[in-house]
C-alpha cells in the first residue's frame, strides 16, 4: 500500500472506522464532546452517494443529488475542522484497549465504532475456507510470503494496482484480475486477465483459481474490495443475517465496540446511517465514562 | 377541544403519531413508498427545536439555528406534498387493526409508528394513582361527567384554554392553573390560580389538589401537556427506563407498533430521531408485507 505518511497517535479514546454518513455523524458528536478520537476512512467516503441521481428522504434536503449531499457532508466536517485519516484497516483486535492494524500502521483505542458499510461484492466460492491459507486481503502485510511464487490480485478498484505493483517486485509471477474499467499504470511484469472468477480451490491451502473456463495454478490470491467483510476485520464479532448484530444502543457483542450504519443491516439509508453514527458516539461516551476514561 | 374539521379517513395502512423529526422522516419514506398513511401531529412539531440557539450535529447543516432547521424540515414536507393532520390523540388500542382515538375523532391503521417525543414535564404526585378516578387528559372526552362540579385544568400550553372554556359551559366551577405565561382569552367564569401544584390527593377518587400551601377541593382535574405520557396513550406498551422499549428494528412489544425518536430513549438528538423515523417506516412496510397488506 502506498499510503502517504499517516498522522496517527498511539492511542485514542475512540476510533471511528469508516467515513460514510455514519462515521461522519459519529465524528461530529465526538468533536462536539471533545473526545480524543480519530476518524478513519478513505475518500470518497460513501461511493454509493456519488452514484445516487437523487436523494429525496434526507430530512431537510428535498430532492438533492447524492454527490451534492456528499459534498455538504464533507463541508460540514471541514467547517468543524474534522480530519479524515486515509487509512485502510485490516484487523481489529479486542482489548482493552482495542488494537487497530493496517499496512505498516497500528494504533489503540478504548472504544471503537465500526461504520464500515456493506460490500455489495459477494464473497467468492472458497474464499472463507481458504482465508489465511493462501487467500488474503492485504498484500502489504502478507506479500513477502510469496517471494518467487505465483500470486493473483482480484481488484474491485484502483487500489489493487499499487498492491500489484508492490507484489511485482517480490513474486515470480503476478496476475491481475480487475473487476472495474479504466486500469491505470501497472508494472509491465504483471499479467492482466479479464473475466469472472468462478472459484478459489484447494484442500489445505489454495491451489488454483478458476477464471471463466480456465484453471490457473496459484500460491496466493489477494482480494481488494471497497469494503472489507466485517467477519474478516474482526472474527469474534457476532453477525446476524450478514450484518453486525447490535441492540438499540448500537452495542455489539463485544464491550466497547459499537456499530452504526449499513453494516448493522437494512434499511440501507443515509438518514438511518447518520442517526446511528450520532447515537453510537454518545453510547461510546457512556461506555468510556463507565471505565472512568472520560472526564 | 376546538379542533377544526379534520381530514381523516376510516382506515390507513400506517398511522404516524407525532410530527417532530422522527415523524417527519417516517412520513418522507411513507410518501416515497406510496403507503396509504397519515401523519398526525400538532404544530409547532418539535417545540424544542424552536428554542435551540444552534444545532451543530445535524449532518449537512453546519451550525444552524434550531428554528431555521425546523423550517427546512417543514419545507421538505411541503415540497413532497405531505400534510400534517392537526389531531391530538389520547388513546391507541391494539388491534388488528389499531384504533386511534382523540376528541370526537377516531380512525384505524394496520401499523402505527409512535414518534411522540418525551415530555420534560414530570408527572404530578398522585397523578398515576388517580388516573381515570378524577384525573384525565382530555376534557372534550370526559368533560360531561363533571356537570355542575368543580374542575381544575393544569395547562402547560394555550391548548388548555379552549379546554377550560369548553368546561366553563358544563361545570359549576372551573379553576385554571397555567404553567406558562401570556394567557389568552378565558371565559370570565373561569378562576385563574397561579403557582406550583404539589400533589393530587384522594383515596379512591380525586378529592383535592394542593397548590403551593392551599388545598383546593375538586371533583376532577385535567392536565394539558405538550406530550402525552406514552403509558397513558397505550397502557400495554412495554417501557424501560421511562422510554418505550424497542429493539434495533424499532419494534415495540406489540406487533405492528413501532416507535422512533426521543420516545425510544436517549440520546435525545435530532439526527437519531430522524434516522429512526426513516427506519421505522421501512420496518412497518415489512410488517405490512408479512400481513399481505402491502402490494
Amino acid at each position: 500500500m502506498t499510503e502517504t505518511q499517516l498522522k496517527l497517535k498511539d492511542h485514542y479514546q475512540l476510533a471511528i472506522i469508516g467515513c460514510g454518513p455514519a462515521g461522519m455523524a459519529a465524528a461530529l458528536n465526538a468533536q462536539i464532546r471533545r473526545l480524543d478520537y480519530v476518524l478513519i476512512g478513505k475518500e470518497p467516503c460513501s461511493p454509493k452517494m456519488i452514484k445516487a441521481p437523487k436523494v429525496e428522504n434526507f430530512l431537510g434536503f428535498p430532492e438533492i443529488k447524492g454527490e451534492e449531499l456528499r459534498q455538504r457532508f464533507l463541508k460540514h466536517l471541514e467547517q468543524m475542522k474534522i480530519e479524515i485519516v486515509p487509512w485502510k484497516i485490516t484487523n481489529v483486535y479486542k482489548g482493552p484497549p482495542f488494537t487497530l492494524l493496517g499496512g505498516d500502521y497500528t494504533t489503540t483505542a478504548d472504544a471503537v465504532i465500526l461504520a464500515i458499510g456493506v460490500s455489495p461484492q459477494n464473497l467468492f466460492f472458497g474464499e472463507t475456507k481458504l482465508l489465511g491459507r493462501g487467500v488474503g486481503y492485504c498484500a502489504t502485510c502478507d506479500g513477502p510470503l510469496y517471494a518467487n511464487k505465483t500470486v493473483a490480485i482480484i481488484a474491485y478498484n484502483k487500489e489493487g494496482e499499487s498492491e500489484a505493483n508492490y507484489l511485482a517486485d517480490i513474486a515470480e509471477h503476478v496476475i491481475y484480475i480487475p473487476y472495474y474499467n479504466e486500469i491505470g499504470k501497472l508494472d509491465p511484469r504483471i499479467e492482466i486477465k479479464k473475466g469472472s472468477v468462478k472459484s478459489l480451490n484447494g484442500n489445505y491451502k489454495l491451489e488454483d483459481l478458476v477464471l471463466e473456463n480456465e484453471k490457473i495454478a496459484l500460491d496466493g490470491v489477494f482480494i481488494v474490495r471497497d469494503n472489507l467483510p466485517s467477519e474478516q476485520l474482526m472474527p469474534e464479532l457476532k453477525l446476524s443475517a450478514n450484518a453486525i448484530e447490535v441492540n438499540h444502543n448500537l452495542e455489539t457483542n463485544i464491550p466497547g465496540l459499537f456499530a452504526a450504519g449499513d453494516c448493522t443491516g437494512q434499511p440501507y439509508q443515509l438518514l438511518k446511517a447518520a442517526g446511528e453514527g450520532a447515537t453510537a458516539t454518545l453510547q461510546a461516551i457512556k461506555y468510556l465514562e463507565s471505565l472512568g476514561k472520560k472526564a
